[in-house]
């Protein structure tokens, strides 16, 4: 990168504080002095896992996203809990959601969803030599999971079926990491 | 797909009107009768281009992400403005953001940055055959023109310099198609 728009921070606002949505809108002061407002929705970061079986089978969920009005095929993921370390919402969140543990796990990457309007960071991880146990769901987290072949799933995508983004990304991911282990 | 957990809308206010983002908060009725209250950023879409020139370039944008708090090499991308079209938006910010206009134009996917809280989808298009005009940047828009190889351009998603979602997968689907034609 030769040139540097680094923004400075002149105040910042807390504009909506909701029951999920915390949105800051802050004035900055851009790289070439001028000003400008920046909204931002504050996220306390994410992470995903893409659950692959010894068979390269990998686990999905099904779940109706209301901001989309439609049902999104989904690998596993949640918000950060407060004190949480990345991989520890990681274990929590497969097995809250699936009810699987997982004896191997690797961080993948780091992945901004919306560089545009919020600081939300997804890192993602592999999970190997899973474990079934129980579900333990939170109230409202109707969902069900969906055993497919990485083919099936690129299937899907293709088909316009898959569109969430960070499920995207790990499909990519998935099938790079099994044509190599 | 087996199970249907479509919601109802019950109710839905805006809790937000800012200079960029708005808020909605409904009420929903999930499939099992229980109530859940949804917190969404209401989002008019966007578009997003792959520049490919004759020799497989590509070309991307180097700039400041507030949201983020660092430089991010992104493709070009933008909101939808009223009455356009997905193609019209991508022709509008191919131009603006880096001064080139496309002959050949190609649709390939519709994707969602963000299912847990913004209707945002975001339509991905291929542009070749580019031509150089001149750019027409937004007040407050301080962006660089990069050009790389799709190689250079997964070394540095490799070397975690390239975060933003949309555009790794951008990454990917230009690999595919490059490899293709």
């Amino acid at each position: 990168m030769t040139q540097d728009f680094t923004e400075k921070t002149l105040s910042s606002t807390v504009v909506y504080d909701g029951d999920f949505l915390e949105v800051r809108k802050d004035q900055s002061m851009l790289s070439d002095g001028a000003k400008a407002t920046r909204e931002i929705v504050v996220h306390p970061g994410a992470s995903m896992i893409i659950p692959i079986f010894d068979d390269s089978t990998i686990l999905m969920e099904n779940q109706y996203r209301y901001a989309v009005g439609r049902h999104c095929l989904e690998f596993p993921a949640g918000k950060r809990d407060e004190c949480e370390t990345p991989v520890e919402t990681a274990r929590r969140e497969l097995l809250e959601e699936t009810g699987y543990t997982a004896r191997v796990w690797k961080e993948l990457i780091n992945i901004h969803p919306g560089v545009g309007y919020t600081n939300e960071q997804i890192t993602i991880f592999i999970a190997e030599q899973l474990e079934m146990g129980v579900p333990n769901r939170d109230d409202g987290e109707l969902l069900e999971s969906v055993w497919l072949t990485i083919d099936d799933a690129f299937s899907r995508f293709h088909a316009g079926e898959i569109t969430d983004a960070k499920t995207i990304i790990g499909l990519f991911l998935a099938r790079h990491y099994c044509t190599r282990r």
